[in-house]
């Protein structure tokens, strides 16, 4: 039997983002996530417990960082978030809908202390 | 500073695959390959020490395992391959380059024992 493919939309995607773990957690997370045209609520910040890396399959959208940082992804960008550090979704587009695929884990060379 | 695009071919493709990993590896390898008509070689598997999860991102392949399944990739198909899950890569389309998305780690409910 093949797993649903990363293209391929749910029929029906409501006003939440989706999210769809690819594996169970077992310390990695690998997951899909599609977005249309959600974003991270105005002043809230993603601040996670593990590091992320996630790439753009599909659409294009708006990150930004605490810092001031601000990056436009189109389909096949990725970046590295190390855990806690923090970052926002500021736009993401709808048609097409935005497709993610995210890992989580300790990927990085070490967890980032926790501010 | 942006990542290379995953979409992104090198200028240049020779021809061996090309193996790039996106992060270092600590632990959980994330790599992108591009394939451009190779195949393993005859009568070869490949049995690794850790679980892969695999997404074709671009182009065909197949797939084959040595309990004889057979799988037929298209961009979008993705694949989980326990730690010494002996399989081979039968195929692969050089018109698109294939692009894979690989992760390498302990991603399962524990490593497979060796055979």
């Amino acid at each position: 039997m093949k797993n649903a493919n990363l293209f391929d939309l749910p029929q029906v995607l409501g006003a939440e983002e989706f999210f769809e773990p690819l594996l169970p957690d077992c310390g990695v997370l690998i997951e899909r996530i599609i977005s249309t045209g959600q974003a991270t609520p105005e002043g809230e910040w993603y601040d996670q417990e593990r590091d992320e890396w996630v790439a753009l399959l599909q659409g294009e959208a708006d990150l930004s960082y605490e810092d001031g940082r601000f990056l436009k992804l189109k389909a096949g960008d990725w970046v590295f978030i190390p855990a806690h550090e923090k970052h926002r979704v500021e736009k993401t587009s709808s048609d097409p809908p935005c497709i993610w695929l995210a890992v989580h884990g300790r990927l990085g060379r070490g967890l980032v202390a926790k501010a």
